[in-house]
């Protein structure tokens, strides 16, 4: 049980960050995990038993691709498509399979898809210490709500296959080489390029992933050990749009962020005066349009949410539900049906603080500023 | 030079505010002023020799015009443009009268258009233990850049006439005539309404100055003493505008607080489809164009900073660039003229922190988020 040797910590460090673990349990077995970021270890690292399951790092990401790559990179990178669904690290402890979250928690319904949908016992027993890094997508998880792929309920796409204790990860070649071998779905890779080629051929490439609704791109040396991402103006207005939809739960850094980012995208894309006036508008129509449709909805007596779907085995979903009430989610139960076997369950998350601000301002109360 | 009493805190409390006054000189008199919020006293309150120049107060917000008024009036209630310039505070001292900005500066350029401008003497024979409030708009002045006004150079306006110790106002309408009668200009009174008249009638006001280009609409109660303003969609987008030409020095929260009074606005004002979606268009107008241009002109090498123009005798812009100099400010001259024996100064305010962001994220900086 020396966590402290496996993470690369002293045990003095160690000890500090446990006051920032969360405890929790699945299926019976207590596990910890780190859901914020920390300098020591990266988030969503993950303590059972006497194994760690570690966090997926933090990409970091450039504002300008012209002199983001070359500042990056001096050696060839592999390119392949950002997904848009939610990051989902499968680790096989003590010969069970788990499906875990970003932020380190394992997931019932995540883990019954996984454990379903990928042949886990032939990678597993190829890769007993790694774990295999990639996207669900698709529009029925709990998760994320992206529509934007050919997939009917939810799908997986392999972009990594770290080390579980480390996260050192395979280099491209032979992760995409035993994704392939193994029938695991993986992340379209786009080619590998030089950096200077790079910065030529990117910008078609990402304007061919807007026009198609779809997030972004990542690069990395052929090792994978420096990555660094990118993302469309559809994928920020996205965000935006997903941010007003809620607009006093989610960060104003969030929203600020992703606004800069067309700013950047927008001088560095060359655009025409009416490319660039046609960015404006959608921009303007994704913060707000969302934000009046809530504020609507609000005065009409009713409550926003986050609204999913899922599809799956009746008691993979009820296993779901109990996860999200023992995490304190208020979740309301919109359909719920059943189809061939499977249960089709549409629920809202209740969001609490634009639900009560939006009503207050709309009540009158005045703003101090 | 009992301030404490004549602030009516106790001598504990104004120890405590006394480390957060700044000490200036005007003209080689001392002075301290509250640059800040504090809890205690007005921003911008000033002490000068024995006098108190109390800040003008916050004046509080309603994000919807139909509870606001109703939650705030209950009684007729006097409703005013809200200018778009400057708040100035004319205070005499010891038979001098200044001219002091919104935090309590003596500002130079002010003091002499203020004694020029207006029948001080008159005014303050008056009201000797008064100061007069008002707005500094038009195209040429040191602060602010508005050219929604039929005014060529300079001009004041006065909203309010004030206790100078105690900031206590006088009714609206004796200080509607007393301007009348000594002949300085005010800012429009639109009408005394009801407060469930002014729900019905305001919103065709604030449209109209809309559609000009004007700031908003101060409302208050006869005595004075309690206001509300409310503010135009022109107002909120220009200063997302001004905000995101210097993207990385305007907070956050000054442009977030923005874009939720349009989103409140479009559904009190019921829009329709179209005009909510042209609402959306020139709101993401006023945040992506702005924006590029500053990244374009720091791309082409060019330094960002806020371009205003002053006119008046060479002496008094003299004094205007050393009152600047004085406060660290990079002022970089882009046009001197003399025109009718004054002078004709258009300069730039250095910002800094934008043009080094913006340069490191074209030079590839990464994000790490």
């Amino acid at each position: 049980m020396n966590y402290h040797d496996k993470l690369g910590l002293s045990r003095e460090k160690f000890e500090e960050l446990s006051e920032h673990l969360h405890h929790s349990s699945f299926q019976g077995r207590e596990y910890r995990h780190l859901p914020g970021y920390r300098k020591s270890i990266e988030k969503g690292t993950v303590l059972l038993d006497d194994t760690v399951v570690r966090g997926f790092p933090k990409i970091p990401r450039s504002l300008v691709l012209d002199e983001g790559i070359p500042q990056q990179f001096d050696t060839p990178i592999a390119v392949e498509e950002k997904l848009n669904g939610y990051n989902v690290r499968v680790a096989r402890v003590d010969g069970d399979v788990f499906g875990v979250t970003r932020s380190g928690i394992i997931c019932p319904f995540t883990t019954h898809k996984v454990r379903s949908m990928l042949p886990v016992d032939r990678f597993f027993d190829q890769y007993p210490d790694k774990m295999l890094c990639g996207e669900m997508i698709g529009p029925e998880n709990p998760y994320t709500t992206a529509e934007c792929y050919d997939v009917d309920s939810i799908a997986f796409r392999a972009f990594d296959i770290r080390d579980r204790t480390s996260g050192e990860p395979l280099p491209v070649d032979d992760r995409r080489e035993s994704c392939e071998e193994l029938g695991i779905p993986q992340a379209e890779l786009f080619g590998v390029y030089e950096p200077a080629e790079a910065v030529d051929e990117l910008p078609e490439i990402v304007r061919d992933l807007d026009r198609r609704g779809r997030e972004g791109i990542i690069m990395q040396t052929s090792s994978g050990t420096r990555q660094l991402k990118y993302t469309t103006s559809a994928a920020n207005q996205g965000d935006l749009a997903f941010a007003f939809t809620f607009l006093f739960d989610y960060g104003r850094d969030f929203s600020f962020r992703r606004l800069i980012r067309e700013g950047f995208q927008s001088v560095e894309f060359e655009e025409s005066t009416d490319r660039r006036r046609e960015r404006a508008h959608s921009l303007g129509e994704s913060l707000l349009l969302p934000m009046v449709d809530s504020i609507e909805r609000i005065e009409r007596g009713e409550r926003i949410g986050e609204q999913h779907t899922v599809r799956a085995e009746p008691r993979v979903v009820d296993a779901l539900l109990a996860h999200f009430r023992e995490q304190s989610l208020t979740i309301e139960i919109e359909v719920d049906r059943r189809i061939e076997g499977e249960r089709v369950l549409t629920f809202a998350k209740r969001i609490q603080r634009t639900n009560d601000k939006v009503q207050a301002y709309l009540d009158g109360t005045i703003v101090k500023e």
